[in-house]
């Protein structure tokens, strides 16, 4: 039999922590011996969760008490701004993914720009690999630290990437236009995110100023080879996870929206996660919840040489603590899709 | 005293139906005598909307069975397609708010291509008056029928006319991302309106073959004096009532945000009904819920020399029967906001 | 013309003082000329509230700023626990319709008992009038001080109240299976009414502990003559606004459920806002939203000798701004209906 | 390696059928090879549930087209009144799983009083096992068919039945208030299931006549070794999934709450599905989403000698397909859990 490896989660109370233990307690490699939540220290997780009892979970502790001479695998769900310093401190024999903002900026003057304060460990930076795991699953198999990728910016690169690289769109111009459930807000109590202040009703937020914004031309730029910049406008939804992201992209001198469906569908051909919609077929964020996958759909404009692009997602699974699994398996040379292969529950 | 009008509202059992019922039980000059509704005649309004219990009302009939004589105005919210010959078909004296998509194209060949029919009345629709209230109302008010606009072509014109009229904002390349609520889809039971199939996630639909797309660009392409093509890309959502159009334009060449902030304030200066947000707010769909309010704010984009326009409209209300009632007193030389004056209900 | 009445809102800034505000903005007698809101002193009710935009409303401000002077009439809408002192605090002249727990109970120990705290306006509480409109009216219109009743209490004592008096129920072994929407909760912060944690479930809540049950049991022992407890299970689930408490009683012997049915009837013919439904027809929280309506059924059991009720409001309206609104209207010697003849909102 | 079990589904394209599917799809012995769905027949399975894509399943069958002998399991997932016939005239070498009503009821009396009809398969009727996995495990492991029980009555025995049986608690005069999620009404397309006729309220239904009040009163009878009758009043409300059960008890003489807590955790200790939640916590909905657990809270009663049971399961898992699949595998000899091992989904 195998060893099981040991892993610790960083800030298991909150949604995207909770996530993680539901993925990975059907992990057979994995053993969960440390959880961490600062205020809950003390409790136990089933009292937290309710949905995550009789699982046989570690209590939760706080982080200073960690003791990491028995851990092989950190996850880290800590909130931005606070992870630079505590990946930074770990032992270095520990390999990480992380799944806040704070290492995903290849330039520490942009998360400086955007993040209101200087990196707090751009030396680390440097050996840090941007976490998209279909798009760079050579650099994660061998990364000790994994950023793991926005919600938004994994539904905007998905598809954007290799139609940019492959020159079928114009790299400039485009428009994403998202759409969020709550779960993305975070379990942090805010008026903004009461159910009262929530349902019923639709609304954009963080118009041109989302600190994802700088974090999908990051990706877009590299795969253009020159700088890029998007509008990026997501909205808050009453769901409670999902993220549809309504692409508006021109596509180059001559080409059709079937040379695009047919790339796509040639790119993601073999994934386990990442799903092409047959032609005519929109991709609806309930057909994803809960699970890994990604779904794109490509459609025609009514306005000549352009086309729309429909990317699904579960926010808190492929957005965040299923990639962060996915990238796990990738760096401990797993089988990638272990403990990801539930299907979407629907409805 | 003055004299009560006699009102017909055909079509009463749908939601835009109730909803005329909702709004002119507080009319005080308004008498509805006929009520009609083919499938359930015979029966009360409150035990087909129990919420419209105990108004006092006739009722329902159906349609072949109404004495005109006794009638001064029609509300007609019958389906698309069967309105035409019912309108046709009433006496000429009788005036009329058709909430339908049957009188809305000035062009009978418009209609003919996105409705899959000829036009079943060509020479009424040379009389007829498209009724997007702010922006004809004096038309509307010596019209004997107006067509009410639908009610994304409502949220999309009343910002975008007014931008393109001044020359502030290019007609071509506009993107018009709507987000809808439920209601809009009416009261037939229909497996993709069911809760399951709702709720808890969202998705577009009728993507560039909406019918609501001509409609905005017959509005925008009067306004800009040459034809515009747009790109209009609705969402189904879990909620009620209430669209959002989040809507994407370029600007003229040294244009800046807010100059179109300055238009749109100066051209719905004195409106009751619509509102420019001040700098900074974002406007929500819950805050109009209930009321014939339309709330419009201008941003800026990340991408130079483009803007971003949020519109939100409750689409029972100021996207169909509100308007309709708003119409309905501008016709009979009432003041404008009787019967809708009351504030929107939130939470 | 008539004087206007000045009236105040002390704590406009939750949801039950902005739905005062709601309500009474379409008062022609009432003019808001305070609103307090201790943290959000300075704004725009409009900022706090964009639903109750251009009404022209006074900014709000801090209590301690108050000038009672030009003050004819009071709401208050403060938490429960604070509001004893301000309204002892108040001159003499002015006369107060309190939305708070605070003077709900006759006997102070009882609100000692399960508040926590000694009362702090003992001498007060002897004059104030429990203000359920439809069953003490002739109190009401003399009192100065009212103090509205709860949301639940509303909806179980409507029914329960002259069905006991009349003999026709036992008053003993009584259980109330209350339903609530989330903005019973308030606008406060609180972990367990965000919408990941609200939406899509049902949960009991405070069972056999709730504040409330005292409060009706208070009313049905003044209808019994004699002391009773009654089971009361509150629950919470998604939905903004509705109360819905399923009743379970025995009759008395002899009694059948047309009878119960034909006492309700008759005890509420000719009021404006409480409705016995038809034989078979099952009242819903959603057909009477934004109104001050109460509905109530009653339905036989397959139980020999038992009945069973059904009791909806809205909990923000006659549950309580409307109820307010409604008592305020009996002190004031105006029509009872004034500023609460809207319709529900549906859907 | 063992061999893989054949398995035909009929009535694939409901509810309860893309359940089976979703939870057969991780069961390592299960081999889907016939899905049947009439009006579906020639669909893929991932374009009626686009969930449930890429699962390499056979294409949707007609029913009558099915071969049997390359089937050795049916789960049967038809409407009420049809599937007797259709069990009846299945080989008798097939095991079933039947999740209708049809066979529920030991006396065909019951049935039909109930369902408006004769039973068809009468003489079928006597080996048929009534599959409460957890109250019937010997039974269900030699049943040639088992008829799987309905989701209120699932939540509703699974704490009253030991309770009964061990005499803490009096059979009469119990009272069930229980709420569902919509996903129990099924995919049919019909008004009271639309988005709006739901969303935004809740109300009783069924009230005194609800077909499952017989098959609760039928296992409490057994249990009680007399006859009962019950209350049962459920509730409609918006949530896909879910049934909570509000159970209102009175307690045998001398007997304590405690009491109740301490032999419902004795009874279910060791059970991997049905769990007693600690003194003081209230279980919820939302705890059980997409999983097969069921969670039992008991609290005292303000009513003495009274006791509230909160009952919660998720209505297609433990109170429709997963049962089933719990009933398969014990009638396979398969460990109990497999296919049923997931947490649930929250938030």
């Amino acid at each position: 039999m195998s060893t099981m490896i040991k892993v610790a989660i960083l800030g298991a109370s909150g949604y995207t922590g909770a996530e993680l233990v539901r993925l990975l307690s059907r992990h057979p490699r994995v053993e969960m011996t440390v959880l961490t939540a600062d205020r809950r220290a003390g409790r136990t997780m089933g009292s937290v969760f309710p949905h995550l009892s009789g699982l046989g979970l570690p209590d939760l502790v706080a982080m200073e008490t960690v003791d990491y001479s028995a851990v092989d695998f950190v996850f880290c769900a800590l909130p931005h701004g606070t992870t630079q310093e505590v990946v930074a401190g770990l032992p270095g024999s520990i390999r990480v993914a992380d799944l806040s903002a704070d290492f995903r900026f290849h330039d520490p003057e942009t998360y400086a720009a955007w993040y209101g304060h200087a990196h707090m460990a751009p030396d680390l930076q440097k050996e840090v690999v941007y976490g998209l795991s279909e798009l760079a699953r050579p650099e994660i198999r061998k990364a000790r630290v994994v950023a793991c990728p926005g919600c938004y910016p994994t539904s905007a690169q998905l598809p954007l990437v290799p139609l940019i690289k492959s020159g079928l769109i114009e790299a400039d111009g485009i428009i994403i236009d998202s759409k969020s459930g709550v779960s993305g807000a975070g379990r942090a109590a805010k008026e903004g995110s009461l159910f009262c202040e929530v349902t019923e009703g639709i609304h954009a937020y963080g118009i041109a100023s989302h600190r994802h914004a700088p974090e999908i031309e990051q990706g877009l730029s590299l795969a253009a080879g020159k700088p890029v910049l998007v509008n990026f406008t997501p909205h808050l939804m009453p769901m409670n996870r999902g993220i549809l992201s309504t692409i508006y992209v021109r596509m180059s001198e001559g080409v059709a929206v079937a040379d695009l469906r047919r790339t796509l569908e040639g790119h993601y051909a073999g994934e386990p996660f990442v799903r092409v919609t047959p032609e005519g077929v929109v991709p609806q964020t309930r057909h994803v919840k809960g699970s890994n996958f990604a779904l794109i759909g490509v459609f025609a404009d009514r306005l000549p040489g352009r086309a729309i692009i429909c990317s699904v997602i579960d926010n808190l699974v492929k957005g965040a603590s299923g990639q962060a699994v996915q990238n796990f398996n990738l760096m401990m040379g797993l089988p990638e899709t272990t403990a990801l292969e539930q299907q979407p529950l629907f409805p």
